[in-house]
């Protein structure tokens, strides 16, 4: 089955703004088993949306559009649906009591432009908005589907989930596609390929194995087509569990995981507490794991030392190895790892000292040389690691290099 | 001049990376003075890439591709592009010169797929890329322009800022755009309206205004096109004199500013040192503050205070006030940041307390609920806000704030 995501929208063409909403719904239609062959973003020029609607339709089973149905005046694209399929906007009931009760939640007056917002093409399902006043809309012509998705990401991701993707499982006839992704850290690309070498021999045809690599991790994926969904859920299922024995430590999580909620997840079960001491990482590490609702339930608490004398007044590093071995080194980390946890009195505490760049390097510690140390209930663990040039990457990798030492440092713990 | 976007790649059309190539494209070319009509994304089979060709070609002066132009057996483009050119790949001597040095710098060695990087279709002009092996290509067909570069994102801006804007310059005769941005903060974007009823009025027909929100902070853009360059630079650098005096406060930056740059540039100025202290913000302000290079120059650090006890020892908050007040109010707020100043002996200190969300609010404090305190040289101001529902947007929005509140305090003290 193919598919064409449209985007309707000036704000995409002047460069205002990313186009994350395609990449969603690249993402999402491929994993239902639809082949996306263009994306496509156009302005609300109403000849120009007639012309890319005609493009569009021309090959392929399924249009998804975005865009241009909003409640002010540059949306024009529902007449010009209504145009391109020969109909005519009525108001729609159901959509105009969904308009209505938003507005109420929101102690806010019906006006003109709302009430537009009900007038649909007849022909249209009509795809009900929970989290806005434009609803979707899902029509046909010569056999091909077109959905009109609001532009909103929330709303349209929403939309999508709820009400899209069931109907279009069940109005396509879809081979059955089964994804699971494991994200590893610590081995790089070249590398992890080499020691998936056999691995990768043992994949039966349906099965495709890709790398996608980012500054902090590379997530590995397991895409399976088939006829019989259970049946090349149990094959994937299977190779994944290879999978995550051939990686060992080197796998940190599954599928939507993120570094901070796995940690969150880990401290929370085993009801231990954290606090970090940041250096190079300027507070990054505690920025991420406090983006997880909740995270006072296990975490205390940073201390980012830029300055060398905080080290020492408020963390406890020794000014002798300050001296000797400068900041970036072992006894150094280890101290601030080792000091954080006591002045937090918390069960774990990591600890980073890097150079992130772009000056500040030498020969001997040249920009991305790092240090991390994990306190443990029973000691300290540390590690050197050169990273890249970049400072924006430096401090991203170190940040999940740290979060994945502690991960490793728990699971150890806890066995 | 009408221009058309392309990108060419199977990771776009399977959801795998966001495509911001083309929106930075879109962004330079509109300020260029290009109109662009399409941004068009397909994948790297060499029928489509024909196809695609062909329909850009119709309608536009310009078509800029990115993507498939790498050594890897899956990039086609090239002899795709021989073929629509109809043109044969030739080995271009400069090419192969710029290949050998850049393998040279990183010690490789030459390879087969390397070599094939310097053939090139032999009616193309070589835009040269230093930063990889890949160079850009300008071919002209039936009076379009099209342009061929890499899909490294980094590669390829830099081969459009290098490269291709001074030949664009050279080759269409483009209208001046002279296009100028203030960033405002602490103002609704209904209110900012209001305020500058006034001032849209005094805008001549060829200035357009536009208001970009983030949830950080509402940009306001003026943009100009006239035949004069120099007459509507300095028509568009008076309005903007006039708009900084309006906004006030409210403005806080210019053009491609951030904030914590100019806080960074603010406190090296003056030989002024800062430190932070963050509950609700979770050590984002550290994050932000330490992205900018040299940054130890003026930061010591952070506390980041997500547990009481912590507040109370490491930051001397008083218990009573704990207490009675809650951890979210102005005293604790306020010694938070004298506590931090104290504690890290600088001139300048910021806190912020509040509640992130989801959960955590009551009826007094909804999620959202916030106190920032700027300690200073002389003192302690400290301000509430309310915020949304998102505990991204929150911490986001505290921490924009913060910066906005300190680098208003810095100014009045300096005065």
């Amino acid at each position: 089955m193919k598919a064409c995501i449209l985007s309707i929208g000036d704000e995409i063409l002047l460069g205002n703004i990313v186009n994350t909403n395609s990449q969603f719904l690249a993402e999402h239609l491929t994993a239902l088993g639809f082949s996306v062959k263009r994306i496509l973003s156009i302005s609300d020029d109403p000849d120009q949306i007639l012309e890319a609607l005609d493009f569009a339709a021309g090959e392929t089973d399924l249009v998804v559009s975005t865009g241009g149905l909003g409640p002010t005046s540059d949306d024009r694209t529902k007449a010009v649906i209504a145009q391109f399929f020969d109909d005519k906007l009525v108001e729609d009931p159901i959509v105009m009591q969904d308009v209505q009760e938003f507005l109420a939640r929101r102690g806010r007056q019906m006006n003109q432009a709302n009430r537009e917002q009900a007038l649909v093409p007849s022909k249209a399902k009509i795809l009900r908005n929970r989290l806005g006043t434009a609803p979707g809309l899902w029509l046909e012509k010569q056999g091909t589907v077109f959905v009109f998705l609001p532009g909103v990401p929330h709303e349209m991701k929403e939309l999508f989930s709820t009400e899209l993707k069931p109907r279009l499982k069940d109005h396509f006839d879809l081979p059955a596609i089964y994804i699971r992704f494991v994200h590893t850290l610590g081995i790089p690309e070249a590398e992890l390929a080499e020691k998936l070498q056999d691995f990768e021999k043992t994949l039966p045809q349906n099965v495709q194995i890709a790398y996608l690599p980012s500054p902090e991790d590379i997530r590995i994926r397991l895409t399976a087509q088939g006829q019989d969904l259970r049946k090349i859920k149990n094959q994937v299922d299977l190779l994944l569990e290879n999978l995550i024995a051939i990686l060992d430590e080197a796998a940190w999580g599954l599928d939507n995981d993120d570094i901070q909620t796995v940690v969150k997840k880990l401290f929370v079960a085993n009801k231990l507490t954290l606090s970090t001491a940041e250096s190079c990482t300027g507070g990054n590490i505690a920025h991420m794991l406090t983006t997880v609702p909740g995270s006072s339930e296990y975490y205390r608490g940073t201390v980012v030392a830029y300055d060398n004398g905080i080290k020492q007044t408020v963390l406890g590093v020794k000014e002798q190895d300050l001296l000797t071995h400068g900041a970036v080194s072992q006894p150094v980390v280890e101290q601030m790892a080792q000091g954080v946890k006591k002045l937090m009195n918390t069960d774990f505490a990591v600890a980073t000292s890097g150079i992130a760049g772009p000056t500040g390097g030498t020969p001997e510690k040249p920009v991305g040389t790092t240090w991390i140390a994990v306190a443990t209930p029973t000691g300290v663990v540390s590690k050197q690691f050169l990273f890249g040039s970049s400072r924006e990457v430096n401090i991203r990798r170190a940040s999940a290099t740290a979060l994945h030492m502690l991960i490793t440092q728990v699971r150890k713990f806890k066995k």
